[in-house]
């Protein structure tokens, strides 16, 4: 049966690459729906109108829901493509929290899709290509802590730092006045900002810091698991990169972990991945593994995925898809009731 | 008494700064002397002709050598200036795990030079920051293990790296073809290289991350500190930056951390210090320090430094003003017999 997939944000730098994941998974048909603001309406994308998300839009008939416009846009609309009868997978951090909302990694968790109550979240990206390295070796020797410094694209903010990353570089190979950051608190250009992310209500840890603590441990169902992090946002285009350094519970040499990678899912091990190679693939690149003599049981990696894919618009098909296989989505359950 | 210091490795991107460091400092004076290889011979240099490093170099009435010209010529070069009498601060690593080579950090270890036999080595630039941040709470705490990730510069390598990360840069903006990368192994414009450093004799970890995990001990005079550490390369100009977090033998809180690293010197605090503010400065700004949840004396922090200024030249410079200051050059030994 052809599902009736709806994307919302589809003009932002995920929304675009959700398009591209649905086409590349033969998701794509006639019945999909593209939402984006008042402003972006009446865009062509794909052969498709994008509709203006507001009080007039007609939100029946819809099968899955695929929200990437903020968090606000989530909280408020969400709820009301439910209600009209839709399965909304969020890739913001609306929902994460909540314990009815099953926080999802296909690769990970995807037993955990089966509680959704209509809602189901999309992990931070940053957490999304950690959990798929770092799961298949807490199954096997129990994670204790993570200590993780994050090397994060430009695109995880959006189309405007994408812009503002090439404004401020070509500003400054010509020699001239690199023009006041507007996105970023400083300039991005051939710099690094050691806080990705936001500070909120005094906090000493960025939100995207505290998203890659509480999402590790509720998508590994283990709330004993410590992890230290560091956000840091760096002048590259498109990809996370992640220096992880673990502590397991029993010891794992670093043949034992590429050997249990090589066989888990989602995951190409590579000597030292970068990036640059890993940008527009949809797997999550495993390099540099290795042992630590500072601790009796700890291993170094380096973990590198496209931000946008892996950490975003792919995972958010590959979980439609397994509520498509399995039945789960909520117009499936009225079909079968 | 006027000092008469040698430069060699004039022309390099650490020799340069050297020249600065020695203006800004007084130390410059007409008996300054540049030293390069062949092909830079005859280049002025503010108003100084730089001679060639050659068997006809004339290596008398030096007071005060300092090297930066790669491992190689510090092998060869260091003892025969030595031995017509100069003292060398040698910014290779050539002399390094040399037992009876003191490894100084102004701030932190100044007292080793008073064993020095003619070389003092001057740190690898991504340990020096690290230890003007971390000497102080080692004092006071002592710390148990250091887990460290770099976000390192392209001067780090020098003139040529710095060079390919312009070309690269101004072709990526201009839609060229990026040229193939000659000086790393992959573009390191708009993207970020996980192994900073080489691999040597099929170790796990680069050259680099090794020097960070010996010097580490041997300046902090401490052989049981653990080290895991990964270096990495971006698309930086100047000034490295480092995501550490540090387990100590006594609980320190951030508020306390602060508080020493305020008192210490070389030290500037700052929330987010970042590389491009850093660049030009002597200073090692360190911010983001807080705590870590994820182990009972944790404390994580983020370390910013210009690695040609406090990473090499103003280290090696401040070398040079301490054995002056206390007459610990060859020459003054000898004058003082």
């Amino acid at each position: 049966m052809t599902q009736r997939i709806a994307i919302v944000g589809a003009t932002g730098a995920v929304g675009s690459v959700m398009i591209e994941c649905l086409r590349e998974r033969g998701l794509w048909n006639d019945d999909v729906r593209l939402f984006a603001t008042t402003r972006s309406a009446g865009r062509v994308l794909d052969g498709h109108v994008v509709e203006a998300l507001d009080g007039d839009a007609d939100l029946g008939g819809i099968d899955i829901a695929l929200f990437s416009a903020g968090g606000g846009t989530s909280k408020q609309w969400a709820p009301q493509f439910v209600e009209a009868g839709a399965t909304v997978i969020d890739n913001s951090s609306a929902f994460r929290r909540d314990p009815d909302v099953p926080l999802v990694v296909a690769e990970v968790n995807p037993h955990a899709l089966r509680q959704h109550r209509g809602i189901i979240a999309n992990p931070n990206c940053s957490t999304m290509q950690l959990m798929v390295a770092l799961a298949p070796i807490h199954r096997a020797v129990r994670i204790e802590r993570i200590v993780v410094a994050t090397y994060q694209s430009v695109s995880g903010t959006g189309h405007r730092a994408l812009e503002e990353l090439d404004v401020q570089t070509r500003a400054d190979v010509k020699g001239d006045p690199v023009p006041e950051p507007a996105v970023y608190p400083e300039p991005i250009a051939f710099n690094v900002i050691g806080a990705a992310g936001s500070f909120v209500d005094g906090d000493d840890h960025t939100d995207e810091e505290r998203k890659m603590m509480f999402e590790t441990r509720k998508i590994l169902e283990d709330e004993s698991i410590g992890v230290a992090v560091t956000c840091v946002r760096v002048p590259v285009r498109i990809g996370h990169s992640e220096a992880v350094n673990i502590e397991t519970g029993e010891p794992l040499s670093p043949a034992q972990a590429r050997s249990l990678l090589a066989d888990a899912p989602g995951i190409v091990l590579e000597d030292v991945p970068t990036p640059l190679r890993a940008a527009g693939r949809d797997e999550v690149f495993v390099g540099r593994i290795r042992g630590d003599d500072s601790h009796p049981r700890a291993l170094s990696m380096f973990v590198v995925a496209d931000n946008l894919r892996k950490g975003a618009a792919t995972n958010a098909v590959q979980l439609a898809e397994v509520l498509i296989r399995s039945g789960l989505t909520a117009s499936a359950a009225r079909a079968g009731s």
